[in-house]
């Protein structure tokens, strides 16, 4: 028997993990495609015989034992991915470059895009067939450059690209932040304290990609987060909320792909944000929106200039897909609480949450004041009765409780609650007074610690902007489970520990 | 022993290539370097005893026989990067983005880069530090964003980016063509012409990286190209001239890393085409520059206006690089002469140079144009004496026994000159006149056909624009050595053959 028969290659599973990226292995004398052939472009479509089928790019291997001529390698998440059983017949066809990149290269040109090329493009966005170089050059080519009518277009073109969902009640309420603030993990009393007071907030939300942790991240030490929309549907209905990871639920997922590729490369453009946050929502159903937009000069809005455009933004562009959309810009200088990895983040949490006397102000302020501003989507709150409302749930014991219900609806979590055992603590080198705190180089450090891959790993910020210190006092630890990531983490810290003394210039 | 002692991993070489990329793969059991942790950054430096380094995206390895705990395996392209032996102990450690990528995001948030800033991006470029994304987003936010003086700060940091080359006569004469469209292969004509003539054209070339052929694949049918510097200069002062691959003389190199993402991204910015050109063109040491402007609705060029900024953009950074530059807007409708692929090129290329009855007229008169320019750039014969004189020296034979000179300098081929053995003909579908040809579109084609790696593969045009043609009567042929190249260049051509006729729309 030929198995090179009709154009077929026979899958073979590889014991290889290339992440998110899908790999075919090809040897390079396969009669069916000389690889090289397509090393300009690069990539090629396998399909499996019930049609299913992934874009990879490609990997030339010269040894039978690993990848015959007869058979096409893939990587474990392809393998996945394409579902198909090892030993099936895949055929395999070189990919041109999505159609949609052309409009892309118009606006590269500086012409406007309308809604029919944005939807085209974000099509080819969700159907992964945008390789991230092209990812990045529409990310790029977008910023600064879609004019409000672009923008509204490219959200309503991702609301369209996933599920989205419909509830019988009304107001539906959501809180978001931009992000950047290591530490800032309002969601996970905000949410409670809104649930407790009776209004619904079926909140989806992200894992770190470049972070230290992300809010699913964290509250996975909790309960499950895994869910998909039926379930997350039941846990809404019966709790009034959820805090749920947004990667089962398929919300404008074209948001994800951006995201993928925006994050390394440290981009946040405002055209990005505002169609990425508003698209999420409106697929979630919400009707009311608080977004909490940190300033600061290691944050991703650096001044008052950038924050007012940013907010009229939103404010268009919410107007027009029915979303009402409030705007906090808020403190960040700095980590928000002393946790920065999801263990240390969780301990603050649960902290605030049972008032216990080591709960970290800056945590429990910022939590009320949002909670608060959420409240007051109940018209029976509006006008400034949020706050005391939310502080009497927190302090009351009622926001604990919603917690618990959440949890118990989610389902347990499926880690062990455990801080790392290597710990050293970065000491200052001469007395003074802490003036800022680079937040981009702590959530770094935590990240190299091993946040949020091991969830016990981070950074506990000891000292805050204004604190005193003397030389040789800490002013964060660092948390670590294995050496090699604690090595990593402390050469970080010692090159430069992101906190600077009043007078100290940045290394 | 414990293998790894000091942070230290074993080297090993794996029979995989993957191209121009650097991928390591590393144990996911590694207790050195927990390759999980690093997904969202994703590249790492290995880096050997004698101070060689390079900089890599990971890959895990499942599979202890492949890749052990202790050990890093590196596909082919990057062990021979790295020039390490298998074995040896390496290092590794997580890269953060370049520095250099912070004045990117402060270009796409509309800043002014200086000097500077433009010559901190083109070494990390260099340093192959950016990721194809990061290059993208380079891309994308310099285009049609860069101000005359940011072009000439990034035209002078590319030219210090490599080598530079200085000839002790004058003038140093050279021509460029802008690229895109098949066939326009008259390097190989002009270049032995200006030779013939006396004057001196130090020329470098490059390989296709999406087309079907690079001016030195096809004059690699005929002679060595991959000459180093000191080689060139040889040939250059003996013969007054060379057609060389660039790859070894790393004129203006950041060039080359712009262009691996340019390419398969079908970016053409004028930005980007007037640095590149001009950068490598100075390195090289010219003093005198003809730049072939194709312009037509499928080059890279399409319009007047266009043509008319990059000619301003062109003439501006060429006078203050110290470059005379001539612009010749060109005709860009279609493709030049009968054959698209190295071998079939070459096959026009001496038909003209030999005046043999079967020469393209379209490749003749093209070639005759253009040199005729460049011997004007000797005072003797400017004002208009240029074409005649190229015609002499074309058709008394000088040029080509100046190609005979270059070609026994330069050295043997090392390549088999062979046509593809299948062969087929697309036909009309219907009876008319050929009233458009897509040079993209027929490009591909012929390089699905197997062009340039297969340099005996490609097309060969039949018909041009204003032909007649009756239904079933050949458009073009198809020529490939393997059966699956023919079948993938067949089915692209079934689908859209590129040839309009009168009266036709695109499929």
């Amino acid at each position: 028997m030929n198995p090179v028969r009709d154009g077929r290659l026979r899958l073979r599973r590889l014991p290889l993990d290339t992440l998110r990226q899908n790999v075919a292995f090809i040897a390079r004398d396969c009669p069916l495609f000389r690889p090289e052939r397509f090393a300009g472009f690069g990539k090629v479509e396998v399909r499996a015989a019930d049609g299913r089928a992934l874009i990879a790019s490609i990997d030339i291997v010269d040894d039978p034992v690993m990848v015959g001529p007869a058979q096409l390698g893939l990587p474990e998440p392809a393998f996945r991915r394409l579902g198909a059983a090892e030993g099936a017949e895949v055929t395999l066809t070189p990919v041109r470059p999505p159609a949609s990149f052309r409009h892309v290269r118009r606006k590269v040109a500086g012409e406007v895009l309308d809604e029919a090329a944005l939807g085209e493009i974000v099509r080819d966005l969700v159907g992964h067939r945008y390789s991230d170089m092209e990812v990045a050059a529409f990310l790029v080519a977008c910023a600064s450059a879609l004019g409000p009518e672009e923008l509204l277009a490219l959200t309503r073109a991702m609301i369209d690209s996933g599920e989205t969902l419909r509830w019988n009640r009304a107001p539906i309420a959501d809180k978001h932040c931009v992000g950047g603030i290591p530490g800032n993990r309002t969601s996970l009393v905000v949410a409670p304290i809104v649930i407790a007071h009776g209004l619904t907030i079926p909140k989806t939300s992200s894992r770190a990609i470049t972070s230290p942790a992300g809010t699913a991240d964290t509250m996975e030490l909790l309960a499950r987060v895994d869910l998909g929309p039926d379930a997350m549907r039941e846990v809404v209905e019966r709790v009034g909320g959820c805090i749920v990871w947004g990667g089962h639920v398929n919300l404008a997922p074209a948001d994800d792909v951006l995201i993928s590729v925006e994050r390394p490369l440290g981009l946040d453009t405002p055209e990005q944000m505002v169609a990425s946050i508003l698209a999420k929502k409106v697929a979630a159903g919400s009707t009311h929106l608080l977004i909490d937009l940190p300033v600061g000069p290691t944050a991703k809005v650096r001044g008052a200039a950038e924050a007012a455009r940013l907010r009229k933004l939103f404010e268009f562009v919410g107007r027009r897909v029915g979303l009402q959309v409030q705007i906090d810009l808020t403190d960040g200088s700095q980590p928000v609480g002393r946790g920065v990895g999801p263990e240390l983040e969780v301990r603050d949490v649960l902290a605030v949450l049972e008032g216990r006397p080591e709960a970290p102000e800056s945590l429990r302020a910022r939590c009320l004041r949002l909670a608060g501003q959420v409240l007051e989507f109940d018209p029976a709150l509006a006008g400034g009765k949020g706050e005391a409302r939310a502080r009497d749930l927190l302090d009351g014991g009622d926001a604990r409780r919603a917690l618990d219900r959440l949890i118990e609806a989610q389902g347990p979590s499926p880690l062990t609650r455990r801080l790392g055992g290597i710990v050293d603590e970065v000491a200052a080198p001469r007395s003074g007074v802490v003036a800022a705190v680079d937040c981009f180089r702590i959530a770094r450090i935590a990240r190299m610690a091993g946040a949020p891959v091991d969830p016990g790993a981070g950074v506990e910020m000891l000292r805050r902007i204004g604190d005193p210190v003397s030389a040789g006092e800490p002013l964060f630890r660092i948390y670590a489970s294995e050496e090699a990531d604690f090595r990593f983490a402390a050469a970080l810290a010692a090159e430069d520990s992101g906190v600077r003394l009043a007078g100290e210039v940045a290394p």
